[in-house]
């Protein structure tokens, strides 16, 4: 691994712009090492002020929806209104981060060479929550570097969505035009949450089925209930293709953030993911501090072992382990 | 809530098959009351040497797929073997597990009457934690009550399904046959997880309509990769109302046990299921301990308010709260 910067060297490299030390900032917490856990620390609290200002967008949909060449498309249409953009992906699926910068920057390319546009791929997680972790603090990161959207896009894998969902203050659903089928494989749950539904490539002869699966998600859409925001859900068709329908999109957006600031709800729900955050926080170190353990891991390979072999029940082998665990906290 | 019991009186009541006596021993597990569980836990360890010898069966479907009927089928089955049943049900959307009882009796009202089946609703829990902790300990608790086959029926409502399967030796799939559209609606993670699937309703007019969804779903299933347990996914149709494959699939599923006795993944996956259970109880109460910590509740409060109005980072507030935790665990 590369050297570490000082925590000063890492502030103001970030609060100055600069992508590299943002990169290097990123990659410091998503770092298991102790010190490394330290001095990012020290760095978030600097960073602390300067954060909270961009506007957070969560992107889902199904692979093959499109995903890349729209988030390319509505990058560029935001970086010519010359505003700073950051991507994040949330793969949850995803072994390590190292592989996939390239392919995230090779699939969105006209973006990443765009200088308004900072693209940062899958944080590595060995657990989701390892994923929610990082994710969090790389947002902060990238508002203390400027950026004024941030996208966090996720391929829907196991829990992403309600992961992301819960980090972003407007969430885009992403999904294709059927046939006639186009209520097909959604998850219900994942409807609920979108803010906006965006049926993408409408273009070509495709256009109207996409127009007419628009009307067939308003009319699915009004058996949900009101969503807590007050703002109904919003169905448009756009092609990242030929451009269409995304500044629409974009605008949709705006009035979401302009109504759901003067009704309230934008900063309830950012005060509620805060929390949520603590609590995240919380039982993870709780865990962390329990398995990483040095004193007790000697007795919890053992226990395993007593148990996997029947000679122990589950609740009364974590009693004892537990036990341990609070007399070497003394 | 009615007078407690001694741990003597609850031991020789359950280990003597006294149902009234096991019903309130699983009320007590549900308790969550520090006496009734510490009363609980004496009782679990007294019990242990006789569970474990159950066949456990994991049942889920959608709504309308007949599980009530299909279960009361299956049940009267096997009593008619002369086998004693266990009926439990874990439904993680249900508040109170009070209201539901009658309902589980009226709905299985045939088997309820059986002397050889005992039925037990839903498990209240606060958290999906909560239902699997309870759970568990119900099958321990029927088990040393004399009960031979356990069912553990899930409505699939979020997570469920995995947490019913991992407390199961074997899962059954209930599925209905549609017309064409057999593969269209089921999440894909609850078919690899079945060790049988049973199109239901396989009955009247339905019934070549079942017959094609066998079809079906076995060549769909080919595309699956071969199930952990070294046995193929079967599939089967069954029909409550006149009882057509229900004898069939007990067969399969006591040849499903007998073979996985054989290759050794029968008693691999019950170790695999406690080390899990320690595990699950290990965060679990990492997080009462911390959260019902009476030295901890003001400051907790106090924290909350000041997460939600922006004035501390999550992270930090996290911190400074866990720090004061394990002080005052000294």
């Amino acid at each position: 691994m590369r050297q570490r910067l000082t925590v000063e060297a890492y502030t103001a490299g970030i609060l100055s712009g600069d992508r590299i030390i943002l990169s290097r900032a990123i990659t410091l917490i998503e770092s298991r090492l102790k010190n490394d856990r330290i001095l990012a620390k020290k760095v978030l609290k600097n960073i602390l002020p300067v954060t909270g200002k961009s506007l957070r967008i969560g992107i889902t949909g199904v692979p093959g929806v499109g995903k890349s060449t729209f988030i390319e498309a509505f990058g560029k249409h935001i970086t010519g209104l010359q505003k700073r953009i950051a991507v994040l992906t949330v793969d949850p699926s995803s072994k390590k981060s190292g592989g996939s910068i390239l392919a995230d920057k090779t699939r969105m390319e006209n973006l990443a060479h765009d200088p308004l546009a900072y693209i940062r791929p899958s944080a590595a997680g060995l657990s989701l929550g390892g994923v929610a972790k990082n994710t969090r603090e790389t947002i902060l990161l990238c508002e203390a570097a400027g950026y004024e959207v941030i996208i966090i896009e996720t391929v829907g894998v196991g829990q992403s969505e309600t992961l992301v969902r819960g980090m972003s203050d407007f969430f885009l659903l992403l999904m294709l035009a059927g046939a006639g089928d186009e209520l097909q494989g959604i998850k219900k749950g994942i409807m609920e949450m979108a803010d906006v539904v965006a049926i993408n490539k409408a273009d070509g002869v495709n256009k109207s089925f996409a127009e007419q699966a628009v009307g067939a998600y308003r009319n699915a859409l009004h058996l949900f209930p009101k969503p807590e925001s007050g703002m109904d859900t919003q169905v448009l068709a756009c092609s990242a293709l030929d451009g269409n329908g995304i500044s629409a999109l974009w605008e949709l957006i705006l009035q979401y953030q302009e109504a759901t600031l003067q009704n309230g709800y934008f900063d309830k729900n950012r005060q509620n993911q805060n929390l949520e955050w603590m609590h995240d926080h919380i039982r993870q170190t709780l865990e962390e501090q329990f398995y990483e353990n040095t004193a007790l891991k000697k007795a919890l390979k053992t226990t395993e072992k007593s148990v996997t072999e029947g000679r122990e029940l589950p609740v009364a082998a974590a009693e004892r382990l537990l036990e341990s665990f609070f007399k070497t906290r003394i």
